[in-house]
């Protein structure tokens, strides 16, 4: 019984997966225009990106520590979009209840708010964790950071190259850089119900390694490895934790588009498999 | 032909309501729960939050010079939420197409994956405006930027007790709080296409004037009004521009839910008309 209700956190469920040796995160980002024409022929929209999404998932599903479908890939086709995603967030809970969802949707507003999203991502559409920005502050975080049992992941330092523009203006009488502030406050100060995790792009390897060592056992979802030009080795070094685990390495477009002909799938397990090794080889 | 032209962009449907001394926008955060009970009676979610939405809209649209849905009460209700969402907007667009519509969205991804947000918002709905969060940078909101007739609206001072964790952080040797520096940004980096705006809660007087002083004749978006408990008085003498325009001043619940009787609607438009006076004897 323990067992069994530690497993339904987000937290535990990735415990699990990283006991595994499985790191790798797959960025459902399934840009329609994108998709192979195999998928495409013949299909509503909203049945081909489920299409796509399922064979994506059945083919990698033993290799990965959660999938991460990036709401704006979905909302772009407005309500066919929107089903297309509860339909794949609906097969994974039923099919692959171990390996969590993330839904990557960047979120905050004012607490009354803020609600709404909560019931939208844990509720309405059931996943397991909720990518938020910082920049509202923990009060109006609170009804995400309610939600013990899911997991609230906060944007610390994104991978973009422009990321820099605000996260990295100096605070304070130390001068320390916002990213690390914000950093604290998450670890410090908003992680009372053990939900809370940060987001740090591989694109920057160094402020990695501090996040890291503010952060203890945190986990850490690292965007950015692969067509973004992160690299697998310093992101291992900087990224894990005391127990070599503590990440989720984002892959996207790498895996889910590594062929656009009949054999995508295939293509998809080997591009997952081949990043896997890659990050066991390095912790 | 060039007033034509120039009254399809948002900032100058903007103009054209404050002509008209229109400075109030409603708020459609049309939490379903909350629906008087007539609306709710036999319908289905979505035909009841449409049904709703367009009765206020047809009571209030000649005292206004916004309206404003908040993403998050339409998500909460999954697909219908969604679908009553666009019909919203679309009733807008067709019956009241000089009155800007503003998605209060709180969107802000890395830069491919706002192409998507932005596709959402603008070619989907077929929005005005949007509201986007800074963290991320000027690179990353690029395809919001780049749609010149749109209105990109930046959260710099949110209305939010706890906004100054971070946003009041003092930044750089001269010490000065987050949002001013991110509001230098958006007024004087951000804006090359005349499209931006800001967003400055009501419950912050005092920053509401020093962001104007610094930000020229740029729209400020204020919330934060009634329910929030921002005052009129203060938010108009610190808020308005050179030219007594520049204030989109939003109210929620207490216009649309001054009366959950089946006279809500005639309620709705007077408490527009109440805050819509009070506004312009204060300019």
């Amino acid at each position: 019984m323990q067992q069994l209700t530690n497993n339904i956190t987000f937290i535990s469920k990735l415990e699990a997966c990283w006991q595994r040796d499985n790191f790798v995160c797959v960025g459902l980002d399934s840009d329609y225009e994108q998709l192979p024409d195999i998928i495409k022929g013949g299909r509503p929209v909203e049945d081909g990106l489920f299409h796509f999404n399922r064979e994506i998932i059945d083919a990698t599903h033993d290799l990965v520590c959660a999938y991460k479908p990036n709401a704006a890939f979905y909302e772009a086709l407005g309500e066919a979009g929107w089903r297309a995603l509860a339909g794949t967030v609906r097969y994974m809970r039923e099919m692959y209840p171990q390996i969590p969802v993330i839904l990557d949707a960047k979120r905050a507003d004012i607490g009354s708010t803020n609600l709404g999203y909560a019931q939208s991502a844990f509720d309405y559409l059931g996943v397991d964790a909720i990518t938020v920005h910082p920049y509202l502050g923990r009060e109006a975080l609170a009804p995400f950071l309610a939600r013990k049992e899911k997991g609230i992941i906060v944007l610390v330092k994104t991978s973009n190259p422009g990321a820099g523009e605000f996260q990295d203006l100096p605070v304070g009488p130390q001068q320390e850089p916002l990213y690390m502030v914000v950093a604290r406050h998450v670890a410090h100060d908003w992680n009372g119900n053990g939900n809370c995790a940060i987001v740090v792009g591989a694109t920057y390897p160094d402020e990695l390694r501090r996040v890291r060592a503010l952060a203890g056992d945190m986990p850490i979802l690292i965007p950015g490895i692969g067509a973004q030009g992160g690299e697998v080795a310093s992101t291992v070094k900087a990224g894990q934790d005391s127990r070599g685990w503590g990440m989720i390495i984002n892959a996207s477009r790498s895996i889910i588009f590594a062929s656009r002909g009949s054999d995508f799938a295939v293509s998809a397990r080997a591009a997952t498999g081949q990043l896997r090794a890659e990050i066991n080889q390095y912790r």
